[in-house]
């Protein structure tokens, strides 16, 4: 028996996490409420919750209450793999083709699609609305201004000198996209037959791009909670002409891994004295979890010697509709515009104004806010639904952001092989192979937290892994 | 003293045009007040107009009624310039660029822009902002399709019918825009190093697009009425190896030329004999002044062995601000498809239903019929303009559709020159030096009628020719 209130409260809340009534990633009542039901005072309430909280059982999140946390009961980490050695062009197979024009909407079962209402895009359509009828002839008959828009390129400055990055409106250039960036990046470095190094797992995007323009790749390994082995980096460096080197540093599909950012400055140097471009995809960089925002890698650059090329775009944390996104090339960035130009001419004037104002106005933080806080949810769930139901057979990132978390599985599953019969069931499995050139990651596959985890996606997720796990039976994920 | 009663109103009317009462491009009063007013039957009224027309003072246009018509005093053609015959590699100058990130505007007086009002613009955006409010969250969690919008493309699919082109929506791939297709279609025909030829003068996107790909040009002289020639083309294939041959077939800028549709055939079987691709600008496909449609050179491409690339966009007919292009490709339609998901990836989807239905419920047809009603008044303003006050000076080409005409200045003239001093005045030339890979063109500039010809613009008009006429005061443009 409790001898205290406070013990009582304890008792009874973690009770109904263990029960399942309290599930992970669920919201505690508040602590009013608690108050109210129990007839104890608040310091009572607020004593049970710390107990809970140092029994690693509930996570207190600022300005958002308590929460229920991952259970201990995690997996290991996934492992890495060895990558060749020396550069080799780039060929994507046709199944390759197939997977990324569907995979891209992050989503296992797309006919379960039943997203939650988000309040602010209602606002971004009625901001955009309104842009559209002002003018319509003018925009009709004019191009925007070459790098985009100002007032946007203003608003972006603003919302990214809270990561710490510091850069004015003139050097950011508005594109289609965060793809479109990366392209423009690739561009404007390398000519066809360079080498260019690549973290490893690689977003299959950047691979694509690199066997249309004919470049070389180098796959640097990566850590699933580090990002790429910069030791390995350098090794390589001592062979091979590197022109550029394309990093993830913040969330990077698929582990979810980030750089540490005192890693940054070696990188930077890195680049500096061995005179290569680092090409930084940023998309995922305002998807962290913690308050604390993650500055991206450009922030760390060397400003007499700029070797960093920040490609971003709102299109995880936003809406993957508009086509905004922008690159930030520093002494490239005249280069970066032209290649714009031929590419794209233009973006619509209205999409770009209407965002403008949504960041302006705080609406994009609001959104960000409430966001995050539902990925980190989705995230708790489909961990602890993974632990307790495939814990035994496979390993996972578990990362503190962005949208997907990295399985492996045992050494005999081929992941790719059970993507076809399941893609007939209407599952959309996203194979290892996807993020390799040389067929790495058989044994690998991507999830992603981006939906809700509904009963029906929890029997796809069922259905796909007794697919994949079906020619290992005995083994276990080592 | 006129005998009869039809005389005296064809009298009536003719000194009306003579005194500038009525100006070239005007309407005529309307059959009907013109029996209510000078009191005569409908049979004399079109007695009277038909008389008119016969001496070439009017004109009839179907459905639209009568119209002053460009006077007979009209100037001689602009001449053909040779073209350099070796292969050579594109350099853009830092001027080209600046005049071309200004100039794609088509106004010689940024300054002086108060459009008229387009009602059917109204209704495109109603329909864009009702696909906005319409599922957001599903929009903003998925791309489109790979090709682009069915919807869309369903609507295209019809609307190219019209003008003699069948093909299916599955052959369409939707781009953001003309300059997007052109890159794509370069990209996916040709290497670095390989030679393209080029109708001349050419779209300055295009020298633009091929400078950053490392292609080589072989400009193909073009006639200011019909166009590339195809005999020095086929000389041009003999010498060396072309991969791809860049033409507009419909009103290409600037010189507003037509490849004559009963030439399509033998540039088609060039083609096909020589192996290359003919990359076709359609941009200004839809604003053809007869109401007989223009029949795009893909129409007429061999089925068995398909060597047109159509590249097309709603920018110049429609809005310059949706960002919304095609290309249809043939054999290379996966090939596209791919290059266009690796440079953009996704179009938004709003815009593309708004345009689908745009399109498919009329009001694109109507809005074409509108706008180019308005076009030709703009042009033989423009042409009578230019007529009465420089028509000793210049020669200019008079097409019958698009948006610019095709000037040339005496020998002596330098246009480039003069760009810079108008810049600071507020007046935007275009030289014609922008239209060559090789600075061809330096007496000739482009004018646009895209705008109305308003006191302000003549008297920008009437600046600029004081400008560019300056060196060579005594001399006449032969």
């Amino acid at each position: 028996m409790p001898r205290y209130r406070y013990e009582y409260l304890e008792q009874e809340l973690k009770q109904q996490i263990r029960s399942g009534y309290l599930q992970t990633g669920d919201r505690l009542p508040s602590i009013r409420s608690l108050c109210r039901d129990y007839q104890v005072s608040k310091a009572t309430v607020l004593h049970a919750l710390h107990r809970l909280e140092s029994e690693q059982l509930v996570q207190a999140r600022p300005k958002s209450g308590y929460f229920v946390r991952t259970p201990e009961y995690e997996s290991p980490l996934p492992t890495r793999v060895q990558t060749p050695k020396t550069p080799a062009p780039v060929s994507v197979s046709a199944i390759f083709r197939d997977i990324m024009s569907q995979g891209a909407a992050f989503d296992i079962l797309p006919a379960a699609s039943q997203q939650d209402s988000l309040p602010q895009l209602t606002q971004l359509n009625r901001l955009m609305g309104r842009q559209m009828r002002l003018h319509p002839e003018q925009k009709a008959g004019y191009y925007d201004e070459s790098a985009g828009k100002y007032s946007l390129r203003t608003a972006l400055s603003a919302h990214l000198r809270q990561r710490k990055l510091r850069v004015d409106p003139e050097n950011i250039c508005i594109t289609s996209g965060c793809q479109h960036s990366l392209f423009i990046a690739l561009m404007i470095t390398c000519q066809p037959g360079d080498t260019v190094a690549v973290e490893s797992p690689a977003f299959y995007g950047v691979l694509q791009i690199m066997e249309q323009l004919g470049l070389n790749i180098i796959e640097i390994s990566g850590d699933p909670v580090s990002g790429i082995d910069i030791q390995e980096l350098q090794e390589q460096l001592t062979h091979w002409p590197i022109k550029a080197c394309v990093v993830t540093p913040n969330f990077g599909t698929p582990a979810g891994s980030c750089i540490p950012p005192e890693h940054y400055a070696s990188l930077v140097d890195l680049a500096c004295r061995n005179d290569f471009w680092l090409i930084e995809d940023d998309i995922y960089g305002d998807l962290a979890f913690s308050s604390a925002a993650t500055a991206p890698l450009k922030s760390q650059d060397n400003p007499q010697n700029e070797k960093v090329i920040l490609c971003g775009s709102v299109s995880k944390s936003l809406s993957r509709d508009l086509r905004v996104g922008w690159i930030i090339a520093g002494g490239l960035h005249n280069k970066a515009l032209q290649m714009k130009l031929i590419t794209q001419l233009a973006s619509p004037q209205a999409i770009q104004e209407g965002l403008a104002q949504f960041i302006a106005e705080g609406h994009y933080r609001r959104h960000l806010s409430q966001l995050r806080q539902k990925l980190q949810q989705q995230r708790d769930q489909l961990l602890a639904y993974l632990s307790q139901n495939w814990g035994q057979k496979i390993r996972y990132s578990q990362p503190d952001g962005g949208l997907c978390i990295w399985v492996q599985l045992p050494d005999a599953c081929d992941s790719q092989a059970a993507y076809r019969s399941l893609r007939e069931e209407g599952i959309l499995l996203t194979p290892g192979t996807l993020f390799s050139a040389h067929g790495l990651y058989r044994h690998y596959l991507r999830l992603s937290f981006a939906q809700p985890l509904s009963a029906k996606r929890k029997a796809a997720l069922d259905r796909l892994f007794i697919c994949v796990l079906e020619l290992s039976d005995k083994t276990s994920c080592q």
